[in-house]
């Protein structure tokens, strides 16, 4: 494949100056434009928009901060971050923060010293004020995953309450007569969203308790361990809504040893849409069209970085309901 | 948490002139230096080492190229190197080329382009002529996952051979009598090795044949497919080697569905020690401990980076059998 530095060389001009004539963003004398266009046409050089939106920024980069790339939601958030910022031609910096406020605000600091172009950032512990000083500093932010009502911060988030009840709804509709909740951490707006909205489907039927609702933290093993917990105490349950992906997994495992045939005796389904496809019988889930959310997010942040005038206010996303063989 | 910033604000110098003085790289007045110190004492300013080797250096920053983000092995992988590099002083940018020769040279000429300082490359596709190129451009280069010999490049792979034989002999000593072999792609340096692995270890056997192998491709629905495939033909088989754990987890829902108990009617071992939590029962791997391949991975690309003298050669990593549930 023919290169800009292909093009530059037979031109015997600077990379530099071939850039600035095909992204037309700076003067170039017209000898060069005549030895450029000669050497474009003489290799067939085509550009393709990564290519060339790459090549013509020397530094345009922006970050993506995480607490961690390990946690099944980030990979897909990622790589379309990473799609969306190459096709607009962005590099993505990946910063993992393990929800340490010390280390968020060391890559925070250390990126402006960088002078990053912007940042999108998950995160349970930064605050709305820390964000806005950052936005006086002219840092351009999206929050992904949590949105800051009342003030000017733009966030992308799905709408997990809606898609919690469309899970209970789904689960009734399917003859569940009992229902359980796995939750995630209550700090942790989308698990508290999901959690408000089992409640306020089934707070109000008669066999519900307080006691239907475990936590399992948004883990595999807090899962295994919350469903065990729920059906020593309800053996008559016969639906469970787990707030995420990954706590429905470690429920199926349970119920698997407890030797419960799931979905005739128990149906179950999750929250996220990541890849599970080594997990069997395949789960039911609520999609939150995590590729769609990370694009959604890196259009917004770059469309800052340009000074398009957006509004800075939480964009909700649509969820949607993926009914498989666990329901 | 006191930053550079704030140590700047109330020396009143800028905070390149801290980040000199406290980097030791470069000239500082004496007036400066003195309300520096007097500042950092009197915020208790205490920068850690990714704080202050981040804060120095204004444009630092490596690349890991990797297929796509999403396959289970690279956010391990990269979480690693974003560790290593960030304690380092240098921030990670991200690539994902999904193994098109196009896509990564594109790619490599937007981060020369952008001055990148290194690359750390895992690619099916990249020749050998193609990175010795790179580095006599001045761009260190580690490859991961597979090692050019002959070449003076520097790579970090796992003990797939021996980690393919050491699979083989845990089932042998399992008691199985017939053992099988999921593969991944053979132009694949680990999927390869480990076939021979295979090979190497049953040719010899009285109840060897070709079919026993079968291509799973190193993903989940393939090694369904494939198991399916090697059952049909071989009804006897009690003992199966997927090539990585992905397939180890489809050959898994297969085995189930055909009624067949693991681990007492067949065993069944993976390869990579990738985070299975949501796979029941629990799967026996050979790990190949992607965290430290990552991380010694962007040790030795900074190591270069620095002008260190160093062999560019490929270093082979240990690997451990990890028997769980399944064998």
């Amino acid at each position: 494949m023919t290169t800009i530095r292909d093009v530059s060389k037979l031109a015997g001009v600077s990379v530099a100056t071939v850039s600035r004539l095909l992204n037309q963003s700076g003067y170039v004398s017209k000898e060069a434009e005549v030895a450029i266009m000669a050497a474009v046409k003489k290799l067939n050089y085509k550009p393709n928009t990564i290519a060339r939106s790459l090549a013509g920024k020397k530094t345009s980069a922006v970050a993506l901060m995480v607490p961690d790339i390990l946690n099944p939601f980030f990979p897909e958030l990622a790589r379309a971050a990473e799609d969306e910022a190459a096709a607009r031609g962005y590099t993505l910096v990946l910063c993992n923060t393990d929800n340490n406020p010390d280390k968020e605000k060391m890559y925070i600091e250390a990126l402006i010293n960088k002078q990053i172009d912007g940042i999108m950032i998950s995160s349970y512990t930064i605050s709305p004020g820390q964000i806005v000083a950052l936005q006086e500093r002219s840092i351009p932010i999206v929050a992904i995953d949590k949105p800051y009502d009342g003030y000017p911060i733009l966030s992308v988030t799905a709408a997990n309450r809606e898609g919690g009840k469309l899970a209970i709804r789904h689960l009734l509709e399917s003859g569940c007569q009992k229902i359980a909740h796995i939750c995630g951490p209550s700090h942790v707006h989308s698990a508290y969203e999901r959690a408000l909205a089992y409640e306020d489907s089934c707070a109000g039927m008669p066999w519900y308790t307080p006691s239907l609702t475990a936590f399992g933290g948004f883990s595999v093993a807090g899962g295994y361990k919350a469903m065990k917990e729920i059906y020593r105490m309800h053996q008559d349950v016969d639906g469970v809504f787990a707030g995420n992906d990954l706590m429905a997994a470690g429920a199926l495992k349970a119920i698997h040893e407890l030797g419960l045939s799931v979905p005739d005796k128990i149906k179950i389904i999750g929250f996220d849409g990541i890849v599970m496809d080594m997990v069997f019988p395949e789960l039911s889930t609520v999609s939150q069209q995590i590729y769609t959310l990370g694009k959604t997010a890196m259009d917004y942040l770059i469309r800052q970085i340009h000074d398009e005038p957006i509004e800075r206010k939480n964009y909700e996303l649509e969820v949607r309901l993926l009914p498989k063989s666990t329901t």
